[in-house]
């Protein structure tokens, strides 16, 4: 017997009080549509006439199987809700289904809005049944609820009667503050729903703000509510709202949620969470978090050693549900805390193999360099060389005899002062030697520094091996340096790509950022070469 | 009454297991020193004998209040506990307390370690005895323990049991795979004390596969463990383990936890987890993140024009704690009001004031350069030099007229390959021109890069102004992309010191990072200058 779970999703407006965050009409289009391809049985896009993005967004709103909902709040006092512009504005939006936030705190209703707790209840019934009466589906966000009633259970709880008495379909629990426990959220939904409010027309809105959102939000659902607000990647007002991006694999695969509860988003659906949740990154040029849990590039990173031997013979022995179910892959990083089981399985994704002596030099290898600075998990291609050399297995394909990168920084001949790098890089390949050089201007006609043009100049000529290299292409930098003061080595990472759509990931080390680089750069180039 | 209640930290061991973290010794002392200042109870400085960074920091450790601890596991099958080289060299590292991974569940036990289910308890026995025979105190960590106790709970609690017998002060409940409920944790906790394990004896550790790791170690707690183990910033092996900087301010803030429980941490040196958490991503150069419960930029920034209102006439309105009393502060960026009252703060501290308008400029240019990558939060310095432009206070010490540096790596007289940065830095000062060169050779002879080289030129002949600024030092350099791809902006942020204790940071953007670099340390030698 499974009873029906429902998922609202407010990252348009909930998500787009994020600091930081403002979605265009367009994006917001966009992120309608992922979250309707999800599965979600609301999307919330926003409150038509607060602003002029929201406004646009809903003069032409996405056809979704979702319902659209837009957002606003009860009328003010002193007007009936038919002479609430306000609230006009929300309706005039078209949609089918209208959700309000109204005050429920005591303290809230006196000290914000300067009412009488009667007048607060008035303005919930006559917006509500307005809503109604035009034909929409109501939802009521009842602010504050959970500090409301622990300060007034009785008057909290009239609120919500307010709501359903005048045709509200749910009444949502705001812990709009976000610093109630989930023990103490799943007390006051119990004892909401034996004061007579249905579990089923009950929904939960949780915060961040203690790092339990989402233990907040099943609390509440094991007591009986059956819907969920919350927003895609956790996005929200300050600490942000209850991650749905983590709450719908939990409700899809684990006990006792996916026996007990059915849900818009299936099995199938599953791994679109994946691709949303990075295309919203994506869209708010943020860097995905590698961390977070069941979508994050780590969530199956196994880097201790003992996991990584254990994860071999068995994926269970170490992951709670496989990568795959929810569209993310294993990894096995390498490091120094790994293991010679690790190391095998790590060649053997490279197509390598070697005797126990040889695996023990190319460990004992990547332990010393790592002390002095290298890591290697996050860059794979490295260390596959430094395998491939202790087996035997890597060509000398060229040699570096010198490089040159000079930048400078003058006046040009309009009298502005401009940057130039250019980078020289001689190499020998066949026994002939090969000058080039290279300048970093982009299309722009801005200079991107000394890293590019040496990049530029190295890729530039490498005689008869040219062609397996023409394709690659830099993607990503980075740089850390690994202990304070001048005394530091800068590692610095450098990702790749080629029109096979390779992606790889190569590091150098040095007291000299240049050098750093330069060595990464090179990894990169024969990494590549070792392709065929 | 209040119990006792007691943290054990794992960042510089499970923390470690995060993928792309690698610490150094160094590092590793400066973080185990943080977190005794924060009042923690036990510090887990790594394994020793596994890696070489960890055998080089308990090789030197650091004097701390804390109980410095270091990891191991379980003697292996087939030879006694003070025959296991792995053990003795845990042993070897003379911290007063040892913790011990080992094995309760029993698919783990024949799987993983290939043994009977009563070779393993002997093991545990045996281990744990042979730490107390040597006068440590000894911690069990019970590997799997809720998924071995959802197979065969007695087992799984005989585990718990035979080390207890053999002495060990701690039991650790370990969610090892992340993938238990928090009330799940809380049932078997409460059975497993019911089974006769006391609960002050018992500790929690969880990691956050579904997002619930917090949760999860406080539903452990109201069920009777009180031990909880955690990392700052919630780093660890995949999605991380318990985040002790969203438990410690909940633990000390929040009923029922502050009313029930003592902790090593007061309220006075609560703030002082906000800079930790900092100091850490500095330290892996990560982006803090703005959302992070309690410190994060944003924990405390009302961006709803609703919120933001309420706020102004009563802050309690919207946030379930005062951010003060974790060293955070409140952001309330749509208010114009706020942004001013907090600039003005910031300006008398630097000795500076101003009218309205000028605070306005000195806002929207602070406003514009953030968006283009600048962080004034980080680098007070620039910020005081682009206020000082503003209120006209900022004299024209100098100018530089060009700049120029060269990195050449290639091989010496003894056929070594070497690297050599040569920086020429020309600047006028009183109408004279000034043309500076400099290396950036160490006493070690090792070239410290492109940065280091214009630093030293730029610093070495100022003229009549040189004796202001002789006694600076340059202490830290950080580099961040601030965009993925080769369309990025580096920002560099440097911090210098002088003779006077002073210690200040600049920053500089650009698409070329030597640019970027220098823009910084123009900054910082005018900041100088300003001191008189």
């Amino acid at each position: 017997m499974t009873e029906r779970l429902y998922l609202y999703d407010t990252t348009l407006r909930d998500g787009q009080q994020t600091q930081g965050v403002q979605f265009s009409a367009s994006e917001k289009q966009e992120i309608a549509l992922m979250l309707d391809a999800l599965g979600l049985d609301y999307v919330e896009g926003g409150w038509p006439g607060a602003n002029p993005t929201d406004s646009e967004f809903f003069d032409a709103p996405p056809t979704l199987k979702a319902k659209l909902t837009a957002f606003g709040m009860t009328k003010r006092a002193g007007r009936s809700a038919d002479n609430d512009d306000v609230l006009a504005a929300v309706l005039n939006a078209g949609t089918g289904s209208i959700c309000l936030v109204g005050k429920t705190h005591p303290f809230h209703v006196r000290t914000a809005l300067g009412i009488t707790l009667e007048e607060n209840l008035e303005a919930i019934r006559d917006s509500i049944a307005h809503l109604v009466s035009n034909g929409r589906e109501a939802l009521f966000d009842a602010e504050h609820f959970f500090d409301g009633y622990a300060d007034d259970p009785a008057y909290a709880t009239d609120c919500l009667r307010a709501a359903l008495d005048a045709g509200a379909r749910w009444v949502v629990l705001c812990d709009t503050n976000g610093g109630t426990m989930p023990d103490r959220i799943a007390e006051v939904v119990r004892e909401v729903i034996a004061a007579g409010i249905p579990g089923d027309r009950l929904g939960i809105h949780t915060h961040n703000d203690t790092e339990q959102a989402v233990a907040g939000s099943l609390a509440a659902v094991q007591a009986g509510a059956r819907q969920i607000q919350g927003t895609l990647n956790g996005l929200g007002e300050r600490c942000g709202n209850a991650n749905l991006t983590s709450l719908i694999p939990t409700l899809l695969l684990k006990a006792p949620y996916a026996e007990a509860f059915a849900i818009g988003v299936t099995r199938e659906n599953l791994p679109r969470l994946m691709t949303a949740s990075r295309r919203l990154d994506d869209i708010l040029n943020r860097v995905p978090r590698r961390e977070a849990a069941y979508v994050g590039a780590s969530a199956f990173a196994h880097k201790a050693g003992l996991h990584a031997s254990a994860i071999l013979k068995d994926p269970t022995t170490y992951e709670h549900v496989p990568p795959e179910t929810v569209g993310n892959q294993r990894i096995v990083p390498m490091s120094n805390q790994a293991g010679l089981s690790n190391l095998r399985s790590r060649l053997a994704e490279a197509g390598l193999t070697g005797d126990d002596t040889q695996m023990r030099r190319i460990l004992e290898r990547v332990k010393a360099r790592e002390d002095e600075g290298y890591s290697y998990d996050v860059a794979p291609a490295s260390f596959e060389i430094i395998a491939r050399e202790e087996l035997g297995l890597m060509p000398d394909f060229f040699e570096v005899k010198r490089y040159r990168v000079i930048v400078e920084r003058r006046k040009n001949k309009h009298n502005k002062m401009v940057t130039v790098s250019e980078a020289v890089v001689v190499v020998k390949v066949d026994g002939e030697k090969r000058l080039s050089v290279s300048e970093s201007m982009d299309a722009t006609g801005s200079d991107r520094g000394p890293v590019n043009a040496l990049s530029k100049a190295l890729a530039k000529d490498l005689g008869p091996l040219q062609d397996r290299i023409v394709d690659m292409r830099l993607k990503d930098f980075r740089v850390r340096i690994m202990q304070g003061g001048t005394e530091a080595v800068t590692r610095v990472i450098i990702d790749h790509e080629d029109s096979a759509g390779r992606r790889w990931s190569t590091v150098g080390v040095s007291p000299n950022i240049v050098d750093a680089s330069f060595e990464a750069l090179l990894d990169a180039v024969r990494w590549k070469l070792c392709q065929g």
